[in-house]
């Protein structure tokens, strides 16, 4: 199979159920919703060494907003709903209601799983928060220095999965990176899906395990195109580079829709030989994209 | 005293000590480096709730970079230096060398407390990981699918000052709130500090305690203006908002030069009635950043 | 008539026709795309003194592009259709065919005018340009030293609207100018309107004529604020600045859309005390668009 | 000669004298200030066909400008004074003036050559413009609808030069193209200079003449890599791709300074396989800048 000259392998990608919540963060202008979804998002790359994976998933505006006003939608994901609990109650107490502007409103309203998030930052009001109905959503109003925080007083989660993937092989590490580039773009015109690493692309695929006990992941050597005198780089001579790009999402559906725009973008840059899709033998996860039927 | 027409209140903001980290992040644009620097720095607004207390101190460029090319310098704060020690790892294993292109130096060298956070994130390399010398710098070159990630073996650490601050006083939320962002670009053209909220701005500032005992800190009710019918706001009555800048430093001098430089550029923006500082009656900490003093 | 507690004016705003082109340019990424777009909009706020009116319409992604890259969409204006086809000449052979990795496609395919645009252009070939069909377009392929232009051989351009406005009165400056952001936030999300403005705001109403005879239009003194001791000023005294919202579009349905949407969300900031319009006794042209009936 | 491995060719860049206007833009953030700068130099790639060159020289913060506000240096050039006064006229009072908060003021108050620019626009005050000394400068006070204007009397104008350039050979367009933007990063770090073209790059380099007699300038041939089947191309096999970054400067010295930190830039970037410059046997200009002592 090919797009554009590129071939696409004639793999899968293995992916894993994850945690997921939605928060609606709202500001005066979308350029605040943005800085506060930007650090509330920040440091969530992945489970392995972050508190949690965390993206932004699109740009809202005031048509589908709960106040009316410019927002952003993120996903915050945690392996179990515990640790979810948490990254809601201090993504959004550290990272949301300290930064100027916002409000913050559940994304996922019907979802059996709720936590009780809001009240629970409520309490910073010391004593003079207070509950309301706004717009049919129950929220809490809590006194800052800088005007009232408005926060809903549940956030639901659902399980959604994370993990789904492709890679793209350039002749060179700027035409693998541009095209990693263009792939994040579509990709964020969707909904559904976040790319949680910096800037929507991992520079650094990894496989399961190491030749040290203490090490989950090390690098995917077989990659490693530096490695090729060390006889351990199965890539084709002309390939230089690989980038990774990692894709959280609500749904099967989410996910193939944002893999296939991804793909396709990235193989209209000059510089891309191939695409392919990391899996583990089953060792990440219940969950395979075949590359083929995505594109379908 | 008075700053263009702005009232500057005779009192102090008062500041405690914490340990501090500057890493120096480059990659092959500024855009890149920027990207890992705001992940890195990212859900890092204060150790009340974070893992660290982050922010980007300033981009450098090529020609003050280990490896010449473009960079950001960002500082990691922590309250001691064990977990200091692990803000780095995971931040800089999570964030960075997973990020497109770049590459990590310590930009406190000279440090007496050093850190071996290169060398432990170099296992991540296999086995294939090798020690070299570059341009006078001890670091690990560590093959990646992307390419290779070289990271400085040692990261030095300091004891900083966190908490610096001075508080805007608006006619309105909107005019504060300019005034809060004009102050952060002033501040961000400065080395040695860095204002970790969203944005670099403070909506919800906070008083030490809580009538309710399981919080350490609530909401500073004697300056929120929406309970002026409750009696609680002690403000005049021609300011409805507030915002305050918290700053991060490397020493008293940084910090100083950052508080003149922001309350400057605040006083510039029309509808900013006076400005003001925080203090907690020595609760929060032992340094005192008197404001007449700072703006001599 | 009031929004979110902020009076409605019972007047309208009043409109001309104008010539304008839409013009599809794509790129490598959506930054790049943007980068050219911006350029070739620039110096583009009013024909009193600017060769056009000019303005980015929408971002578009590969779904919606001629050659399947990420694009933006621009408006071009000009009173007559010859004055509009030097300026897509210039503004396409300068700021797009100079830009890296573009092309550029018709918007308008269907309009009645059509001028051959890119069969000009085509000479920089200086005869190695060739004349091919890409998915459906007859465009030109010119060869340059970062690899070949793609541009399509004609493009339509039709009768618009200019003009189409709401003034936004605030407590202050910071108050009107954030709701004016808030309001091109909102209107950059819909299709079929530019605001050719700086950031798409206009600091500087003005009216038609002035007392000094060599000039068509003068600052709009009955809205200056600081001419309230002169007794010219005839604004209520709690407001203190003006924002103008310009608006360009292709059919009074589209500028009908944006300035429903503009108005709402500058009716959602803080500080805004109420929402008018600019109107010239028919001074200025044909086209009225009263408030109310926009905003209904 | 070498640099990182990257061959440097042992050629020159060919320039010309232009006379050029340096405007200092402020505003009440950076943000503002970066606007109007952007869209006064919009359409300014080449005087060929845009009615000036005209670019971002720096930014610069309170403690650089006349009012303490940031705001940004942009410089404007035309072949002559006239219309250099001219460009100077339309794009302050078109996109500056225009633009929300902003202030205009002269940055070559020492040159011989004045325009009283800052007068011709203070008639759009109708009358109400008032002639003020503000920190030393000769100021008009021109009352708008959201704010007065302030803008200086007149503006200084020299005989600076543009053209300086050189040229980035890439194994591929996406290689060729990063190290472009790494070049234009580090450029846009010093002041007195500007790289007029959209992003800073040139993508259709020109050889004077052309095949059709109407043309002045046609595409570079013998530099494009699409063009080797016809044995036009002169370029190494290995290359597919040249980007060219084009300076103005207002001396030898800054355009030399440019040159040097953009191509060191360059040779960071992987995939670059060469550096040389664009001369036309003098037919372009008098100004020799020889790479290899440039680069001293």
């Amino acid at each position: 199979m090919e797009i554009n000259g590129v071939q696409i392998d004639d793999t899968f990608a293995e992916a894993f159920p994850i945690k997921m919540a939605r928060v609606q963060i709202t500001a005066v202008t979308e350029r605040w919703a943005l800085e506060a979804a930007r650090e509330a998002t920040g440091f969530g790359t992945s489970v392995i060494g972050c508190s949690a994976e965390a993206g932004i998933e699109c740009i809202v505006d005031g048509s589908e907003t709960v106040d009316g006003r410019p927002g952003a939608n993120i996903l915050i994901c945690n392996m179990g709903y515990k640790n979810l609990e948490n990254s809601l109650l201090f993504r959004l107490g550290q990272c949301v209601l300290t930064a100027p502007t916002t409000a913050a409103f559940s994304g996922m309203t019907e979802a059996e799983k709720q936590f009780d998030t809001g009240k629970k930052l409520s309490f910073f009001g010391d004593g003079y928060q207070k509950n309301e109905n706004m717009n049919g959503r129950n929220v809490w109003k809590i006194p800052l220095m800088s005007g009232d925080f408005i926060v809903e007083q549940s956030f639901g989660a659902i399980e959604g999965i994370a993990g789904g993937n492709f890679l793209i092989l350039g002749q060179n590490q700027m035409a693998a990176l541009t095209a990693a580039e263009a792939a994040v773009d579509a990709i964020r015109k969707l909904k559904g899906t976040i790319t949680p690493f910096p800037g929507g692309i991992v520079s650094s695929g990894s496989k399961v395990g190491s030749k040290y006990k203490f090490l989950k992941a090390s690098t995917n050597t077989a990659f490693c195109t530096s490695l090729r005198s060390d006889n351990v780089c199965t890539l084709a001579e002309d390939v230089s580079s690989v980038f990774e790009i990692v894709i959280n999402g609500v749904s099967r559906e989410a996910i193939q829709a944002s893999m296939k725009a991804g793909i396709h973008a990235a193989c209209h840059v000059p510089g891309v030989l191939k695409i392919t899709a990391a899996n583990y033998e089953g060792k990440l996860g219940i969950h395979q994209f075949p590359l083929h039927r995505v594109l379908e």
